[in-house]
């Protein structure tokens, strides 16, 4: 199985996490995709590739140009601001009843337009990381493609939360429905989107609601008590004519393999009657029991498990990285899940 | 005049707000009340008078029941959870496509389903001091159905961008509103809202936007430049019954008296053509020149010009306090301006 790789996200770095009144490094660390890059080089199975480039018009295809244009320029405008911080950061957000397309021109204005929470923060290096994590997700794409079973897409920043217009939970461009929209513009006729991560992939869910084309299974922690909260809910079968082709499985604080395997098995039967072209998996290893920022309860073994589970699908499928912010086992939690899915 | 106060608005301390990533004592503070209050008693020509008591009924005319229920609940509930930190301060908020109705539990999720941004905190005394200070705009507005040509409501916290299930810029209760609301409660037919805080009412705006009982006149900085960006340009007219019932003067940074007076007078002239039973004055002393979180320059006499503008319309007025930073000089520009309405 390929792995596609850039050492380019490391420019996306000195990012800080409020918790309370603290600020700390961000959980979403360069460490992350580096040691999940150096698990798999260390694992000997995969050869590692770097990604392609490729036009704007296929991140266009799910995102906003407005938002892309945000995207590309908003460091550069926040440094020639007057605004304080090493990190570009909003701290105003588009209320109900407020207006989403108001043409404000100062940067943190424009930072609020387009997130929904603050903490996807800008620094020199993010649009760089940005295009790039999508372009490694776009070059997974090409690959399974070009006929291989399997590949991995390494990923940093994650993409699972970003929406047509919004950045949040890490994430700006949405790299794993980027991949499924550029398999269905080569010719597959339907992809399911499988989201493992712990966290709901409110952003994929958002961008295909209304298709029946791909189908979106998520199962992460239940929004009630977890990010993030205002969607993920069981009761979002999505609309008009991707009716029945989302499906949330949320799952309660504590949730281990004994609770997670039977929701998974039942999201795989779903997927096997969909019958997709391909399967496109966002891997979050935040499920993990050692994570320290979650509270579910997977070993590492098990998610050589769950890539076994997912592999007897026996479907064309693209792995794309997302959360897991336990920098010492993302790399071997990853490594076991690729080798799961791969022997089965 | 009658000056309606409370000291309990300063159990509502202790708010921080964060600069950059530097947390800092909150600029709307204890001694911005406080010092009004003091200079309002030196000026010794004003009655000071304690609230009336009101029903929770009062603030439902305006506000949603499961957001009042939240404004006197979330700070236990911070504080039984685990979250960090001495203000209770939401981090995640609903961005378009989510859903503002989710029934998350977590108090953090509470938090970002009822906030715009993250400026408008909780301590321990924030819900005393914020229906206290509901009540006194409310006995304000008791005041002039008794018959009072003016009285001045010494709101804090203040109210105007508070809407109808949303805090956000220091505001819960829109005080403004909800003493409109009972004026027409009362038997008044129409009432004009006049706001010259140099932040947008959007709060005051969106409840009345659809309403023709109430005119809402709103002097602001342009939200091209400035909070609450996404809210308050030129083009809101109200919509529905209200269409021709909004009227927003976006004003520039630097905008001093010989800018801000013909945007006054033509207000001021649309409330006359209205002809209102009252007028409610939301008054924000932060476009003051030497306020130091804002970009007016408007000087402390000519808060009288604009008081004595105001007091020419001969209509029944009820002020309220809304912003206002400069704690040294917050004092004399509110008598200023209340000397000016009196004396026309």
């Amino acid at each position: 199985m390929k792995t596609v790789y850039s050492d380019l996200h490391n420019g996306h770095s000195g990012l800080l996490d409020l918790r309370g009144i603290e600020w700390r490094e961000s959980a979403e660390c360069p460490a992350r995709a580096n040691n999940v890059e150096a698990a798999i080089r260390g694992a000997g199975a995969s050869e590692i590739i770097t990604p392609d480039e490729f036009p704007e018009e296929k991140y266009l295809r799910l995102h906003a140009p407005d938002y892309l244009e945000f995207l590309k320029t908003v460091w550069q405008e926040w440094e020639a601001s007057d605004e304080l911080g090493e990190n570009a950061r909003p701290d105003t957000f588009v209320g109900a009843g407020m207006r989403h397309n108001a043409d404000t021109t100062c940067v943190v204005g424009k930072l609020g337009r387009y997130s929904f929470d603050a903490t996807s923060p800008f620094v020199e290096g993010s649009w760089e990381a940005i295009r790039t994590s999508a372009n490694i997700a776009l070059t997974g794409a090409e690959i399974i493609k070009g006929g291989d079973r399997s590949t991995f897409a390494a990923c940093r920043p994650p993409g699972h939360h970003a929406t047509e217009t919004y950045c949040g939970g890490y994430c700006y461009l949405n790299n794993n429905a980027l991949a499924a929209q550029s398999l269905l513009d080569s010719g597959a006729s339907r992809i399911a989107i499988l989201d493992v991560d712990y966290h709901h992939g409110n952003g994929t869910q958002s961008l295909f609601y209304a298709r029946n084309d791909v189908l979106t299974i998520s199962l992460h922690a239940d929004p009630v008590v977890e990010y993030p909260y205002f969607l993920g809910y069981a009761d979002e079968p999505g609309e008009g004519p991707g009716h029945g082709f989302n499906v949330n499985f949320p799952l309660p604080f504590g949730t281990g393999w004994d609770t997670y395997a039977p929701a998974l098995d039942d999201a795989i039967a779903q997927i096997s009657r969909f019958s997709p072209d391909a399967l496109v998996v966002a891997l979050g290893l935040d499920t993990f029991v050692g994570d320290p920022t979650t509270y579910f309860n997977i070993a590492t073994e098990e998610f050589a498990h769950m890539g076994l589970a997912i592999g007897a699908l026996g479907l064309k499928t693209l792995v794309v990285l997302e959360g897991g912010y336990s920098v010492d086992w993302i790399g071997e939690n990853t490594v076991q899940f690729l080798d799961g899915l791969e022997s089965s």
